[in-house]
């Protein structure tokens, strides 16, 4: 019984070791990822039930991704194979003032073939309480943005939460789309919005600053115009570098405004996927805690992904709430 | 002055080490390759000065495959910049009865936009005596095609030798063409021709059996349907297993037929690339050496080629002609 | 629906990677393994529903050997955690004449402290078909061995094909018990043996000699002695050296004998597991097959076992049926 | 001629590369460590003699052991072989908020069986003059406890200087003892004590607090208890977080309390037997420095140990010594 | 046409991964470095026309060196091989106070045997516009100093702006010379001076403190005694411990003194070769900005330079440029 | 007590894993290797006591080689430590038809300014019964030559055993002398002559054939004009190519001629060092088996060498006996 449901791209990252570049070694390692599909491996290893639905090649690269899947237990039944090959990209890994890059070949992957007729949402769904979406998925091809948003309709007719991560990434939208009315109404069937003063100018074409204040001007300017949306929950990063960032996130759930104080990740490991890991703390934690302390599991549990290798986050439950309880000095466990 | 010149794709091939799967280890290998590219190296490293033409992605992954030709001196100038991706090959390598696997994702990739006005044959051309091609390229998309055909019709009115190795491979013809017709066409500006009775049967929809009188009447009639081919090269591959091959090689150069011994290639470090060395050693010798003697020759570059991690040739000409002189037996250098 | 049920321990094994000793090499690989999760596993790769059931460690460790199960598809519902720490073993590969060594460290391990009250059976087998066994389980320990009886009998009970592979290894029979008493116990449960010459003549006392006759004579007395055992499957090795060894098979099914050709495994790569394959074939064959494909399957699997490192075998069926299909020339899959 | 002796269990670490859980990699190095063979490496190091006396596994991981020990110069003469298996030791490294973990399996290990019978201690301490003895040995089991306390009193009885670092890890004590009373009669043997308030309360049932004015009185009747204690050696770690930490130590001569200032370790590679550098500090220093030189070369050995990976303390006196003379920058040596 | 040239010993440095020590693991990495040839690869990866001049062994160490400096586009054409030894220096990289540490093995390498009979300067010269130095060379040997001097005479001749980057290294010079008339004589032919307070007093016999005004009145006498010097450049280095430095920078241009700010590089990964780095962003900046924007470009070129493996700067001019701009908080490139 | 001495140059081997050539890859692994200092490895695994003397670099290199040795226990105390570099071979490792190749960097090493004056003879030989010496320490300057002479004469005086292995390396002499001569008069002060008749026919300026009649007539007029000669042994294989070796060996006592069956050597692994390894196995055998024996000991140690990475032979005394017993097909042992 699965019941929180991720949709989207399963991606294969490609990436030297210790910060080299492509042309220094002809050592590479690879990963698995995708923002949606890090959100449910993430909710796995926290000890939820997930299903990952997705379109994936049907060669030994795809094979190894469902496997990937399933080592962390998540649900793979639904998932689709396709001739076409798997989405890669490659990334090289920056340090202090030397930015990470990324270059991707996904455009014309399996998952760009996805169309609504190729997932059964009724069985899908079937015992599914919530759904998770990005905004990475529409921005894709029209084939994954009508599949989206069709799953959205029939989770919301269930009374599913969904929970949305709307971000806007310019470089994908390549179909003929308009990005700002796309997401609308995606967010429409949205109940918990992740994501903060950015994401919510993006869509409603305002521009509130990034204080506290405008911070909850905007979410309720959201929720008024998007009156599914209960609760609005911001992940604030301070770059020192490419290699030491902090964290904390802040809040506004129709009634308060929270925030916590910052995490400082002293020395990244890797940085990819830690919003992913914001959203699945956020998840997870709306099923398990208070508001506030869902904000502060997830900041602690973005924290703490940047300090695994990959895109996904292994850090179980009792790994974050240790975080929690004060535990931030990294005294070993025997 | 670059004589030689080279046209095709160059792929990224990604492995992991040692025989493994993809499912069993992260750890992988990239090398770069494509069979004219191949081709082109394994001249340089034998001496020659190599021109390859190509269109690789614009990114750091671009930029490493460049850097790769330069590494081995061959003149990058002509290669044309595409946003696309560069394509990629996944190998597993496999041994004794399991055979290796290939998956590629190379339909959509920077070569694959490549079209006759991106390629200025004129100046490509200049100093070019010698030009070889495979049938990979026309069986990609139209546009390779058209503009190989574009060059190569440049290249016989330059009175350059031109080498075909016109390969069928079924799996890769997706476009609107009738293969035959069109190898046939490129077969026809070709002045020799590298391949045996499986490639002239393609050609010609002839059925002559494997052996010696049919290979020679199968040359001959190749030589009548097509009369600038001079001379006919065919390797031939005896395979105990994934681990252990022999290569011999056999010739009709219009007058006589000749064919080489077998030379046992007792434990295979890599067979990709193994024909491109055959070509290149063709193609070299016949530069340097008689028609017997260069047959050995590349029969001696094919053998060498399999001791070699990639796909590449990196065997020089003195490595070669030391296996002729019958210096097989690995004593080592000092 | 999981008909397949393998019991047994689940060993991590940690080996240097290439040829090298421990004294050589600080960077080592692990893997796992276990004779009975090697079938289960490899039945899973062949389309099979495998439930496996273990005692494993209930830290990181095992962490990682449940989430290895999970990759293959296995049902790991019914695996007990223990705060032992798993079972490991140390490898070191020979080569040629040198041989591979083995150190333990499994004696006080998690699986070690199994015993009849922790294994629901009766859950357990709820849709098993098939349950198989080695003479690994009932050698370490009196808990394991009262646990596989407890087993087996319920098995034979809803009527399930039992397995046997009784192998006698001396030196792992440390309490207070004689071994042949126990298997015989043991298979006396059992439909099909996975066994030969050897097998028996430890289980009754005999000395048949090798040769089919014997073999034959053999086969017929151990079904006399134990009626439930309908078939004998025995596999051959023909050991030149450490990296090269022959495999063949016999078979006697109550009827008919029949033995297959040797497969000549030039270059292995790893020899771990082969039996374990070879059985995992006879399993998976007999649902599908007839004795003679059967045995050819199981004899084709435990060859191509040979070429994959680690302890499982990732052929899955095509892979092996192509074998049988006469493609043992490792001709190159794109 | 070895004079200082250290007598402790071996122990194999197992650790994945750069960060990584096991689950993400089958990549591991190991090294081997224990605490009290680690003081006899790094005292090895800075130039002193030292012979260690274990118990080690009969087996090629044995033979690495000893191997390991000899590389270092150690004498391993006394050193038992035994039939069991070497006791291992699993290390997944945090990072930042991310703890490191460790999983031991070491209960039933070699070292577990020794006994008084098994050690000469009358030859073993021939030419001793130091012998250094920590809180783990007779944690592990009773035959450890016995022998190391029948070593103690020979070495105090020939007047040898004897070091403890009680250390008190209560998940390691199985056996039917009251660790106080068992440590209460080692440290009666002994003459330095390095360790603070915590131990000291352990030892006398106290609650001394923190403070430097507390941790005088608590050594004084330290002292008091114990009198042949001449000396106790504190070191003080602050973590900021895994990869960050400040070390600086504290003195009680009997005469003065001294201090040092803390040691910036911003960066650190691996933490695991940095204690065990500053116990072999303080007793190299005993040997040739004052009090205060001993407590700041004891300190900068610990400190410059978070700089090396494995367990052991590769700094030699003179890399030590110029931390004394200030050179910490890491400037370049040529 | 390549305008600028660098003359230089091209060294293969060899070191163990991730910090560890030799006599920790034979697995270790080769690059090639050297600081002259330092300076052309940054020079080229900034889109400069470089050629650089060395004499490299005839082995495959010197084939492999010769292709790395292909690799970056360089004109290698200029290079004489020689039958003795490519230069090695082994490396171990240092963390937090331990310093690195690195043994050189070049007294007898094929640069050693340098003449300056083997050079042909007019040729090597002929669309020269800029010539490098710095002051390993004429420390190596009678040999190289000629050839350099030659060199340098011939490029004022021609009105090539030559810069000097005088390092004074005492222990290289082994042959009969005086390293200051040495230096002072080549210091002569030079016209940008990439230095400080340490080298003008080294040259000069004087000793300014490290204050701005000595700064300025060193460099205006410095002037004084060297009339064709029209520009000081000082790079200024605050190593908090080997893993955390700051750099900035400052110069006298005969009219005006300015100084960067520094820029923090909180981890470093290799800091071999990030002088190269400010002395080539000097070379470059020269050519394209003004004396400042050329400081500002070069110090930033310098503090990227430590986030790349090996002796070479990867940067491109963009990438230097963004930092210039203000972009060092490592903001991910898609 | 050590009472087998050696005296040779320790060298550094560095080498790509797997095949790969310098160009391929800069992962290099190292080991430590020389002639004698292999025989002498090999002879302390065997169980023998060794003493190695050398000059060794005063670095962290030579502190790595010397630390090598200790692991094997091998008695280092009598090595000088010099401030010039190790000596170094690089080395690519070749398949089948592809030779391996070596360069060297030894010419100004550490060891090559070893002088008579500076190795205590007296001291050195003090326990000693055996002394093992190669042509390679002659070839290598005046003064190794010097130094092995003086050691000789004094072992020949004391009545030490004195094995010779007088390989002849024309590429090595770079000093004046004859070679045969030197040779000649250290052939003077042996008793075991380990060579065959193309050292004889060097020795001697004789041209003996390689037929066995021709061996023993060589033996013979080698023993009468080396007197002290008691003993000749050879050891002769047959290349089938760089991966797949045969070996035997004969003998000629003064009495009698023995030969032994070829071992088959399919897969090498490394041939570095397989002929120190049979002249280990004939020193060690000589002092504990009869001739033939001895023989067949160094002939299977000579043999299994082959299975193991680097250039010392890893296999103990049972390990060599198992294969004189039969044991050659690699049985697995747990």
């Amino acid at each position: 019984m699965n019941n929180i449901i991720t949709f989207g791209e399963v991606l294969m990252r490609i990436s030297p070791r210790g910060n080299k570049k492509f042309i220094q070694s002809n050592n590479v390692e690879f990963y698995f990822g995708g923002t949606e599909v890090n959100v449910g491996i993430s909710i796995a290893n926290f000890g939820g039930n997930v299903k990952h639905i997705s379109c994936i090649s049907n060669d030994f690269i795809g094979n190894t991704a469902v496997s990937y899947l399933n080592k962390f237990d998540l649900d793979t039944s639904a998932i689709i194979r396709s001739p076409r090959p798997l989405g890669v990209y490659f990334l090289e890994v920056g340090a202090v003032m030397r930015p990470s890059a990324i270059s991707y070949n996904r455009s014309h992957s399996s998952f760009s073939e996805i169309k609504p007729s190729m997932v059964n949402w009724d069985k899908s769904l079937e015992n599914g309480t919530w759904f998770h979406w990005t905004g990475i998925t529409p921005a894709l091809c029209k084939g994954s943005k009508d599949t989206l948003l069709e799953g959205l309709k029939l989770a919301r007719k269930k009374g599913m939460q969904v929970s949305a991560d709307p971000t806007y990434r310019s470089g994908l939208w390549k179909y003929d789309a308009v990005p700002r009315e796309v997401l609308s109404e995606l967010v429409s069937y949205s109940t918990v919005f992740i994501g903060g003063v950015n994401e919510i100018n993006e869509l409603l074409e305002t521009d509130f600053s990034f204080s506290n204040e405008d911070f909850i001007a905007a979410s309720m300017l959201l929720m008024e115009k998007y009156p599914s949306i209960e609760k609005v929950f911001d992940k604030i990063r301070t770059s020192i570098n490419s290699s030491w960032h902090k964290i904390r996130a802040r809040m506004w759930n129709g009634n308060e405004f929270k925030e916590t104080l910052d995490l400082d990740i002293t020395h990244i490991i890797d940085r990819i996927g830690t919003g992913d890991a914001f959203a699945a703390g956020i998840i997870h934690g709306l099923q398990k805690f208070d508001d506030f302390k869902t904000m502060e599991f997830a900041s602690a549990a973005c924290a703490i992904k940047h300090t695994y290798m990959g895109d996904v986050n292994y850090a179980n439950e009792e790994d974050v709430l240790s975080i929690l309880d004060g535990n931030t000095t990294g005294r070993l466990r025997r």
